[in-house]
């Protein structure tokens, strides 16, 4: 591979959220790699920094060209241009979008364990979350689709926001699955909001379907939610492109967001976007290939030393999601005696809701030498954490 | 002048607002310069760009240790580092005050002319503009100080924006006016948000007096925004930092621009800030000379050749307050034409309200070569404008 996944990088001490931890610890927590970023869009930002002024930025209609070449070209689907949106993230959008298209007091239906931001989005807007939980049959989730139906139905649920692919489960829905829930959706007059940020990470040949991409009616009710974020680990990019076919949401929703102040652009934000689009395909592919190794390794390695934890599988994403019911049912406590016992940080799933509370989320977006250590380091937290029942 | 004030850099086609405008056209209108940044600056946005992980950011004492040191230094007053919070923008956080300070129907103070943004702020949020209008009395702008106190006596009112120095006026207030006005906002239990982003570029020996520094209970009152926004032309680098000295206020705000999502950094914002202020110095001693004779060229200028246009001076900003009173009550209308016979593209004045209608504004924060072809291109069309009459 050209591109290079096993260098360590310091990280230590250089402002990163992931990275503010004891020197002795080892964070496999929020969704952020340690891998550089794409060469390509490093030399983007490097070049518009040296231009040397950064006023007032605006979006040119490249920015929206690059995007909708890139989901033509990796996910055999072009949107209008005049369907996009530049934002300034997908998690304040999502906010803007409840505060703008729901009211106070109105539900919003979500599928735990999801993505724990989402809740956040919702009830510090003062929305209610209305869970239809995933169930979890022999390390397989499906959807309950009485349950999630009769959610949909409730006279307040207005909105439904779906993880396409899932985070922190790792599923790829299918095309049917989702186009389902799209025509449950507009039966129920509830608008779907598609969180599709991983999108470009999925393992081992599965295939992501954009919601926009489902049949026009379904389509012209959803509003999906991209960005280069996770694909690139650019976080603090802060650019993101909304999908809204739908003229009339899509005039409510710019409305929103220049009202959120989330619509304007930071001087990087569109080189970067641009170079990441046209020049990142490559880099991309191998980064694929990279984690789908990474996770190989993890099941591997919980196979034969870990028997009391179980992968579930992750067809999408570099969050892997290990169900230790058999060990607890407090995964928080869990999670918090293995950092303090050995430096190793990991999300505890309860903040995912639903059945969370069994589960840790690990980030394996990391060199193998880090992934090594991380693993070493949850053997020994989990072998101690026994020994003390 | 060891900084560079004079090149002539191409901005058209780079996706900057400001120059986004036809080939014959010449931008002297929103606030961005025409000069690149600080060297400074740029080095530590190139170095940053180098780096190549571009993950989540956070804000690190370092940060508002620079913005300390910074107004200790040059304006003489020390904010305690604890009363001082990261915001995406000024704007962003006006917005976002008003959304979690005020509440809907409620009327915000402010005193126009005033920046205009502040009226979009206010009422695309649902509240009131009251505005307090500044009289204008032999080129001079003063207080009516009975009306002011009448409208923050208003039972509805429950904020005041200050512009401090004022845009577009480039009035420095004094600390008795200040004093004043914090004053009369405490009697009668009106919120002080003072934007005070035009801060560092004041002109002639001018005073900026931060509003935080005024008696303790006033200060108390009040909420500042500032940044390097305009100072050393990084609108888009997203960086702001709002100083709050009251405790409970300070929770309230946090609240708000956390839920807003605009509290976290993009990658450039924290190192280019910290560059800004600790590098800078030099940098912005000169562009105030350098702007403070192209002020003084556009004073002989019009004193010369445009005997019907009054330049009213500025104390603070590079953004001039022309007097066409003697040839129209409505500026829009000459703008426009200016615009289209000469390619001048002027700010008119009636969006800043009050007597508006009979200014137009002049950003001259350009090389000079740029500020003559500006001066001749408004003299050739107000020429051609009274032609027509």
């Amino acid at each position: 591979m050209p591109y290079d996944f096993e260098t360590v990088i310091n990280r230590r001490h250089t402002n990163a959220v992931k990275w503010d931890v004891k020197d002795n610890e080892l964070p496999m927590w929020v969704a952020d790699m340690d891998f550089a970023t794409a060469p390509e869009i490093t030399a983007a930002l490097t070049k518009r920094a040296q231009f040397g002024i950064f006023g007032y930025e605006e979006v040119p209609t490249a920015y929206y060209q690059a995007v909708a070449d890139w989901w033509a070209q990796e996910h055999a689907f072009r949107p209008q241009l005049d369907w996009l949106l530049f934002c300034t993230g997908v998690v304040p959008a999502i906010s803007s979008i409840v505060r703008k298209m729901t009211a106070p007091g109105d539900n919003v239906v979500v599928q735990a364990p999801v993505y724990n931001i989402f809740y956040h989005s919702i009830e510090n807007n003062g929305r209610h979350t209305l869970a239809s939980n995933l169930v979890n049959e022999n390390d397989q989730y499906r959807i309950d689709w009485d349950d999630l139906e009769r959610k949909l139905a409730a006279p307040l649920t207005t909105m439904m926001i779906l993880c396409n692919p899932q985070n922190p489960i790792g599923i790829v829905w299918s095309r049917a699955t989702l186009q389902r829930i799209g025509e449950l959706a507009l039966k129920h007059h509830v608008l779907v909001v598609a969180d599709e940020i991983h999108c470009d990470l999925t393992l081992n040949g599965n295939q992501y379907v954009p919601f926009a991409s489902l049949s026009d009616v379904v389509a012209a009710n959803s509003i999906s939610c991209v960005s280069p974020s996770k694909t690139f680990n650019v976080a603090a990019l802060h650019a993101a492109t909304l999908i809204i076919p739908d003229e009339n949401v899509r005039a409510l929703v710019s409305r929103g967001i220049n009202n959120d102040e989330l619509a304007e652009p930071n001087s990087f934000a569109i080189p970067g976007s641009i170079a990441a689009y046209t020049q990142g395909k490559t880099w991309v592919h191998e980064l694929r290939t990279k984690i789908a190794a990474n996770q190989r390794q993890v099941a591997q390695f919980v196979a034969t030393e870990l028997p009391q934890v179980k992968l579930i599988e992750a067809q999408a994403t570099y969050l892997l999601w290990l169900d230790v019911s058999q060990i607890t049912t407090d995964s928080a406590a869990l999670a918090q005696f293995i950092r303090k016992a050995t430096g190793l940080f990991l999300s505890a799933g309860d903040v995912y809701r639903g059945d969370g509370n069994q589960f840790l989320r690990m980030n394996v977006a990391c060199p193998t030498a880090e992934l090594t250590d991380g693993l070493a380091r949850l053997k020994r937290g989990i072998r101690a954490y026994l020994t003390t029942k």
